[in-house]
């Protein structure tokens, strides 16, 4: 079937890692794109109140949109009515909700490849058709206007990443709104990922509602907040399409979780522990970033947010599924295949989260060291120095 | 749009009621179909522990899996091995892996009339052709194995729901063995909702399980754990499914909520207190049953399970939704308009939720008992008494 969707490889990837762990084995987790910390202290705290208190029935919490507003109009200059908030478990039924009220079968979404593998998954589970765009090194890994203005023809969306998973590559302003001029010229509908903002190491992130009122925005508590395993995230939506989504939400997943709701209102009020996880990702980064080069991991676009390094390892293998397995079972390091995130180039390509400690991230690059030596060691030995260095 | 899916009325009633109680009314919520009872208090209690103790990241619970799988094998006999459960954010987002899993666009899916709202709309949101099959009082508002075989051509697939929403009615160990053999012979896929499972007043709830191994069971934790808010539902795949679905799993939903499945794997041992809800429910029936024909609502199949009554009321109105927005203006009692379950003949039906405290359904009953009296007397001296007694 052409609408047939694909499983997480990454998923297949952390199964074997808790196996082995499960056999004793020391594991470092590189292969989820989550914080390995726990929910800020006063969320916790927030959480424990509410469990005596509350019975806990469907809800969406309205203090909570309104908190989600104000931080738009703090953060981004820009005013939100509450009412063009959904509340969702995560980030991906919010993604689900985004293109159901948007596009209709048939319709074509435009996104940069490589990408999140949920876009073009929930695109053909939905039966429209992703339109995947290769985006190479020369723009980041990024979309840019220019991509948009020469398809022929428009199509009906596009989803942008920025910063984006895999390659944590932020979208500078002015092409933000060189990309919502595009849209607006040519009427593409426009869905920005935003769930990694928070999450970045030179200028903080900016939204794309600051260039277009009318731009779908997903996020979620799952990253900067670090509460991913309380699945909750929101979608804003403009009011042409408000009703349609609330429909779709309320038949495909009712409500989201009470609690996790009531804890992420008292997540707000943590910036300064919230923070401190983003020092250590900084620090666990200029770590990664210095050691790889030497690992013959040189082809690496610097990540300008999120929490991965995407590296590609085309000169050691053709097939990034069985490198990670191997990588895995030798050093008990657990990264995510190229593949989830690139169908064509995916097989040359790696995926490392530094979303950990940084003493798990010195233990990780100890273990690789040696590792990859080898690795380079034996392919210079077969095909000589010249292959093993291309 | 053909396509076009509706928004639940109840959820307007909803919002009306908590405006309500804002300007200091005293509300009774009998619109939603979920427990005013929290979670148990040992799911309580693990709930504060793990609180303490995990980061609480992506996961699928193994353990709860297996808990799950045992039940089955306790409760209907049946063994199921644990990785043909996907624990699911609820039973909608179980309800869309089931049919996107099972059919393609343009699929007819067979349902009784009236049943839950999600059942069509998540059908049409997939594009797939909901065939709802008029059931009246004479089948107890159930769809029966001689409906299913005189559909010509056969449905794709079929979804029966027992007990029942928005009626409480169970179908019959024999019936459900029928429906499974016509099924078979006709090549028509199963899924069974069996979300009220647990809460009945008579025989114990069956599964389809028992009569058919690969049909598709939707379960909660919503109602008979009395864990609604908590967003924590399963879906048991037969063989061939259980890919595709972890695949729309991953994709649309990820992963359900992680505290909620520590709690939930506490609330098995439960059984004591959930039991009492279950007795709670039982006086709450008994009492409705015996007040609301006084009311002149003496068109009711008695529930055998759930907690709900679905009544006629075309001899006072057609238009249900505004009946029951006057109901909860003049009396603070909010219940569900017939249009959620029935776009052909829901002008005519209401439904109360039972599932509250036992005060609260004397305290409902005694604010309605006028209110309707009222009503038919006005009825009676409009139309004369045989137009209100119709």
């Amino acid at each position: 079937m052409s609408d047939e969707i694909e499983p997480f490889h990454a998923i297949a990837i952390g199964q074997l890692a808790h196996r082995l762990k499960a056999e004793g084995r020391s594991i470092i987790h590189m292969e989820f794109g989550q914080p390995s910390t726990g929910a800020p202290s006063a969320a916790i705290a927030a959480a424990h109140r509410v469990l005596d208190r509350e019975p806990l029935g469907y809800w969406e919490s309205a203090p909570l949109k309104e908190k989600i507003a104000a931080r738009y109009l703090r953060d981004h200059g820009v005013a939100i009515d509450p009412s063009r908030i959904l509340i969702t478990a995560g980030a991906s039924p919010a993604l689900v909700l985004a293109l159901a009220a948007s596009f209709k079968p048939g319709d074509t979404i435009a996104m940069a490849r490589p990408n999140y593998v949920a876009y073009r998954n929930v695109a053909r589970g939905l039966h429209m058709t992703p339109l995947e765009i290769d985006c190479g090194a020369e723009t980041r890994f990024q979309l840019t206007a220019n991509h948009l203005a020469q398809l022929d023809p428009a199509p009906a969306g596009v989803i942008v990443a920025s910063p984006a998973n895999p390659t944590g590559t932020i979208i500078p302003a002015g092409e933000l709104r060189a990309i919502a001029e595009v849209c607006r010229a040519r009427d593409i509908r426009l869905i920005s990922d935003e769930i990694y903002h928070g999450i970045s190491y030179g200028e903080p992130t900016r939204s794309m509602l600051e260039f277009e009122p009318n731009a779908l925005v997903l996020n979620s508590f799952s990253k900067y907040y670090s509460m991913a395993g309380w699945r909750l995230g929101w979608l804003i939506c403009p009011d042409d399409l408000v009703s349609r989504a609330r429909a779709y939400a309320a038949n495909f997943f009712l409500t989201a979780p009470s609690l996790s709701q009531h804890a992420a209102l008292a997540a707000f009020d943590c910036e300064a522990e919230l923070r401190r996880h983003v020092e250590v990702y900084k620090t666990n980064r200029a770590l990664m970033l210095d050691a790889l080069p030497a690992f013959g991991l040189a082809s690496i676009a610097p990540p300008d947010g999120a929490f991965y390094v995407y590296a590609d390892i085309g000169h050691l293998t053709d097939d990034s599924f069985a490198f990670c397995e191997r990588l895995l079972r030798d050093t008990g390091v657990a990264t995510a295949p190229g593949i989830d995130f690139d169908p064509v180039n995916g097989r040359r390509f790696m995926r490392f989260s530094f979303a950990v400690s940084t003493a798990e991230v010195n233990d990780a690059l100890a273990r690789m060291r040696p590792w990859f030596a080898r690795l380079m060691a034996v392919k210079a030995a077969f095909h000589g120095p010249e292959r093993a260095e291309r």
